[in-house]
């Protein structure tokens, strides 16, 4: 019996991981049922990572109020896998932009829901943390998220600042006689595809900051702000954020990871390999197929397909990619160790259109592949 | 070694038989060098039959002077195969649409050098006629081809009648006395894909005239002249030619071939597979490719992917389907004996700009599918 497995990023814009992985295994089992399939939906740290754990590795989903980005109280949730020690949070779940639709501010949001999510998930005993950071309504350095572990940001007077990033202006000492010190004793690993710097033209507020609301006057304010914060994280913890890749990810919340839990920034698709003990997985399989919604030779840094390529190559097993678009540059793919790429387009329509038909298409194209396969003996 | 029999229709609008054949084979023997193909260009009777027999084949092309629809001179050509003795004749090369762009009236145009290029085919010795019909600019029921052989068309007084669709208006008489009789010793296979009667609703006229220059009044002109045509026909030769469908191909060329030579009207693809001894050829073959631009399930009648399947059937041989788009109704494709439909089209977007990407897309399509082939043990 052969064995698949299958990892696949979402196609942005149709379709989730988790409902890309279970189409190719649809398209797969219907034409060779005896197939052993083994599922690897690939969580990137936005929105879905949970689910896509949950449903790589099994566990529970944990419901939490907590605060959202304008401290009004929400129904959120995280995950807790079946060691019972491992908690899955995606700070999106309580800090994410969908919660402020519609009145989006990254002066005003505030992280505080996340450190409430993790505070949850120390309670009930888990020692090892994977924190999604992808879609991020805030831009206040993580500061809320670590005032809910009890660290104090202070102003000038020795007053609470306000935790978001217009009251990063006023910080003038953090104090952390109060942490709760039992994240010092956690794994946190933080899945972070992005290594923008804290502050600075490539930072935080600079590059992120607009798609949360920001006009051109905001993000100096909250760049200012965060190099104000960088400047205090110095002084006071000793600590130069600024200098780590990836502190400037979800608004500066990679770098209240880094200055107050024992984090470590990983891109989110080596979280999830590890986790689920991918090279263990394909040891024995035939095949592995990856895919993501389009693929480009000139841009393969961070791409799941690549990822994958690189965990496959000393196994030797062969790795397939189905992608929605093959972009320019198919030899630059090949020769990180794709072995074959499949386009889910199946008539020529513009993506408004495509979109629409973007399941049926992705099973028929699956379908297919194991179709050729079984003609040449599988 | 493994074989490959590639039988490609073309992809209408963007290339021809012989070029989608020839880049599939690229795309496959760039990954299988070893690989044995051999590529069987389908010939749908209209342009590019005789390029595709000949292709096929081998073979000469003969070029000869005759008259094009309008009468004026012009370089023609036509085929002659290895055996000396077939020859492959495109009536589009001598009475085409092409030959008569922004002159185009079917109430003027003749088939007389379809009759030229038959009439030097026979001076060489030939005995086999491959009729391709498709593309005609003509609505004269194949008079003109006729008189070229010596049939003579006659009006009241007595007198030839124009041999052209307006012409045969006049007509009162055939006399055949005249008529060269080798045609009457040859086989002659006439390549056409419908089955419409002479005259009538589904007749020449009604069907085809009017993207050969017809308006509304010269269609039910051509049309009564059509059904002068067949009751002199009847008259005069015993002919009833309405009943035999096809003979309203190529504006009645199909009732002039079947009223005056020994014509048998089949689908193009049956006379090139049989030409080329198809059942022979896939014996040993461990794949059959075939395709077209757009495979479609409702749609299914005189298709190339199913004629090609039906041919296979009995070998065994598995044929997977490369094509442009791909329709609804994939299951009845699938009922009919092809195994795999893939799809060129490797982004989203319209046919407009998927047509100017069509050969690349080919190409690493097919790559695509050797290299998955590869990976299974070819």
């Amino acid at each position: 019996m052969k064995k698949v497995v299958i990892a696949v990023d979402s196609f942005k814009g149709t379709m989730s991981s988790i409902e890309v992985c279970t189409f190719i295994e649809t398209g797969f089992k219907s034409i060779l049922p005896e197939l052993e399939t083994v599922k690897v939906p690939i969580a990137d740290g936005g929105e879905g990572t949970v689910d896509a754990f949950l449903a790589a590795l099994g566990g529970e989903k944990i419901k939490v109020r907590v605060k959202d980005p304008l401290f009004r109280e929400i129904e959120s949730f995280y995950g807790i896998l079946p060691d019972q020690k491992t908690a899955v949070i995606e700070m999106a779940a309580a800090s994410g932009r969908p919660l402020v639709e519609g009145e989006k501010n990254p002066c005003l949001t505030s992280t505080y829901g996340t450190g409430e999510l993790i505070i949850d998930a120390l309670n009930r005993g888990c020692n090892k943390l994977i924190i999604g950071i992808g879609g991020s309504a805030t831009n206040d350095g993580g500061i809320g998220m670590a005032a809910a572990l009890g660290v104090k940001f202070l102003d000038e007077a020795g007053n609470s600042i306000s935790l978001n990033g217009e009251g990063l202006a006023q910080l003038r000492r953090i104090d952390t006689s109060e942490k709760d010190t039992r994240i010092d004793h956690c794994q946190v690993l933080v899945a972070c595809d992005v290594d923008n710097p804290l502050y600075g033209e490539n930072g935080a507020a600079y590059i992120f900051a607009p798609q949360k609301g920001a006009d051109q006057a905001m993000v100096e304010d909250l760049d200012q702000n965060l190099q104000n914060y960088a400047a205090v994280l110095h002084k006071d913890l000793g600590l130069s954020v600024q200098e780590i890749p990836g502190t400037g990810a979800a608004g500066g919340l990679g770098a209240g990871l880094v200055a107050f839990t024992p984090a470590e920034l990983k891109p989110g698709i080596e979280i999830i390999l590890d986790a689920v003990e991918f090279s263990a997985v394909i040891a024995d399989a035939d095949m592995i197929i990856t895919g993501e919604g389009k693929i480009d030779g000139q841009s393969l840094r961070g791409k799941v397909p690549i990822g994958i390529a690189d965990r496959a190559k000393d196994s030797g097993v062969p790795v397939i990619a189905i992608v929605g678009d093959v972009g320019e540059g198919l030899e630059a793919i090949y020769q990180r160790g794709i072995t074959a790429v499949f386009s889910t387009n199946r008539v020529a329509v513009p993506f408004t259109e495509a979109r629409l038909r973007a399941k049926e298409d992705l099973v028929a194209t699956s379908e297919s592949i194991a179709r050729l396969l079984k003609i040449a003996g599988w």
